[in-house]
């Protein structure tokens, strides 16, 4: 079987027309958008053109079915607010070439999928999530974006293009290559990451409540100051989780909201996120048991009111042994001394298609680690690495759902 | 002289009907909304009846003049957003009652003021800071409110009104009552501050900027995590102030800008208000340098870029002894035991009528130290105990400035 890396360098560059953003080779094509329904579209003639049968479900994703049992290959295809170009392009893409270049070859037989809103406009990895039934379309419905829009209001849009589910039962195994959003491989100069597990998310808001006062007459000692209570709560916080985490266990700050957020007013209540991650589901325990008692504990020091959000999260995933030892084998094979084993720390569409068939993911290198930004990129070399190692482990990855 | 009680409580409650928040006695009444405007248009109505020689001047401070040289009594009627009764009304009745008492009894000369927008929708005391020369007329034509209105655009309301700016050279010397707005009335079971001196205030942004990156693929040791740089600098800080300052000095971090602000993205960028006040110039450049020492050196540390905005300020201003000293004698037969000296940690309009002419402010208590919200209040016994006091201080007053 011989995959056309000209032919899948092509298509990937002109999937980034769809929503160019003008800077770099950036794009803007967030779930339901019209240059992401326009992706779509065009993504679907290409499957046709190689022969694969295209359907759209309920919530826009596309599909490009071989006849019979197949391998699915794929990933996602709508984009973050500002993204790159191969955020899950990339994926897609290389599904498409191996399932043209195995039906010109005449098996084995590829399946191709773009899960849809993988990036979370409305909440996580939706599309995969309403698929696999982690995520029941009723409650979808009611999610909204940022500005106010229903899921069920934006998947109207692409009504007209809408038939069944597709039967899960049709599918041997699930391959998602992807970048790898990390420095991990630009780092060492390797070419491929076989995914080992994807690690799991726990995900609140934590409120802290004082009291909002005057900045100028409102003496230190009498103060009830809300990001006082934020700084010492995040000292405390990184000091006692270095006892329980591991290198690669992560935690985030990333949004706060002071109120009322005037230069003249002691802060009276802040409300922040709360994030982390880590590969096995007991560490993440530990983590949450850490975090949940340094806020009592900062509340109840500081004379402070605390209350936390319902807690979101995702159980960490271990890939199907027989498909990464599959791509392992291969990626030895066409990049020698040039690969690893590795975790994910993001999460990806395999996190929810795992829950249904024996699921894998490949990564290839992020310059500099840079993702979610139009800087985004990847040497072409390492993408074509990447389509070489997946066509030389096919037969393997084909054989192993069996 | 006899002041009377009742007529000044009764315009005080008068008063709050113009913008009446519907929330016990609070006030929406910012400046140059109809509500003020309507407020202003009927203290002038007062101010004729008292006798007085009604002026709105160009950015419309209000004006009841007396003949020759006079005792100018005042603060201002404009309120917050969410306002209470008393912040700025009181001293403009309790100007408008002495006036009014000290004609009735034929001296001393007493003249009133109302300054427009003391709470900042523009700027910082924006009326008394352009009457008093602190300020260009044509620089605050050019600031806007949150909104983006400009400051000409909306004094252009009272245009109908307006005549021209009122000479400083008409009075001997300036006397503002104040609500406290702090605690230490209230909680010593106090009726009367004599203010010796109003805090200098400095005011900043300051920038850290890391590198924004994924939440989950972005190990702890290669982030350059914005918000953790916030916190380090925030205990840094508080740690070494304390070296510097006195129980009065007072700091504040209350507005904090995370970019891009989102759970699963480090932070890359943090823009946050730094605030410092004390009494002494000396001790505020003191304060001045450990914040910039400290930025700098958690930058370094930390490989954040670091920026400062450009510092406002507004130096410490000592009350003229003669009036501080008339006050306080006159508390001391009014409220025997009853009154203190103190600071305003606040700004008031004094603050820049000092710069033309002796200057005194004089204190009741807030109610559990609370301003700058609909529950501000006062007891009436302090309110009327207030204005025994400048009427027993008023021969004193008006003649400590010939």
């Amino acid at each position: 079987m011989n995959v056309d890396g000209e032919r899948f360098l092509k298509d990937l560059h002109q999937l980034r027309s769809f929503g160019a953003s003008g800077t770099g080779k950036g794009v803007v094509r967030p779930a339901y958008s019209s240059a992401d329904i326009a992706a779509r579209e065009w993504l679907a003639d290409r499957m046709r053109d190689a022969g694969l049968d295209v359907r759209f479900d309920p919530v826009g994703n596309l599909w490009g079915l071989s006849e019979g049992k197949s391998l699915l290959i794929g990933s996602h295809s709508d984009s973050q607010p500002e993204g790159g170009w191969l955020d899950g392009a990339l994926g897609v893409v290389m599904g498409l070439e191996l399932a043209r270049a195995a039906r010109e070859a005449g098996g084995p037989a590829v399946s191709v999928v773009s899960f849809q809103d993988e990036e979370g406009r409305f909440g996580v990895t939706t599309g995969s999530a309403i698929w696999s039934g982690g995520l029941s379309l009723e409650h979808a419905d009611h999610l909204t974006d940022s500005t106010g829009t229903s899921f069920g209001a934006a998947r109207a849009a692409m009504a007209h293009l809408a038939q069944d589910f597709v039967d899960p039962a049709r599918f041997s195994g699930f391959v998602e290559c992807h970048i790898e959003q990390g420095p991990w491989l630009d780092e060492a100069g390797q070419s491929i990451g076989v995914v080992t597990d994807i690690v799991g998310i726990r995900d609140m808001r934590i409120t802290f409540e004082g009291a909002q006062n005057h900045a100028g007459t409102t003496p230190m000692h009498l103060r009830r100051d809300a990001f006082q209570a934020l700084s010492a709560f995040n000292t405390a916080l990184n000091d006692r989780l270095r006892n329980v985490v591991t290198p690669a266990s992560v935690w985030t700050i990333g949004h706060v909201h002071l109120h009322p957020g005037a230069h003249s007013i002691v802060p009276g209540k802040v409300v922040f996120s709360m994030q982390w991650r880590d590969g096995e589901s007991v560490r993440l325990g530990r983590m949450e048991k850490v975090i949940r008692d340094t806020a009592a504990e900062i509340a109840d020091t500081m004379g402070m009111g605390l209350s936390f959000s319902e807690m979101l999260g995702l159980e960490p995933v271990a890939m199907a042994r027989p498909l990464r030892a599959a791509i392992a084998d291969a990626a030895q094979q066409v990049a020698p001394g040039k690969w690893r084993e590795m975790q994910s720390g993001a999460l990806h569409d395999a996190t929810n298609v795992a829950a249904l068939m024996p699921a894998a993911m490949m990564f290839v290198p992020s310059i500099n680690g840079i993702s979610h930004a139009f800087e985004e990129d990847t040497d072409e070399d390492d993408l074509l690495c990447g389509l070489n190692v997946l066509a030389q482990a096919l037969p393997a990855l084909a054989g192993a759902g069996h």
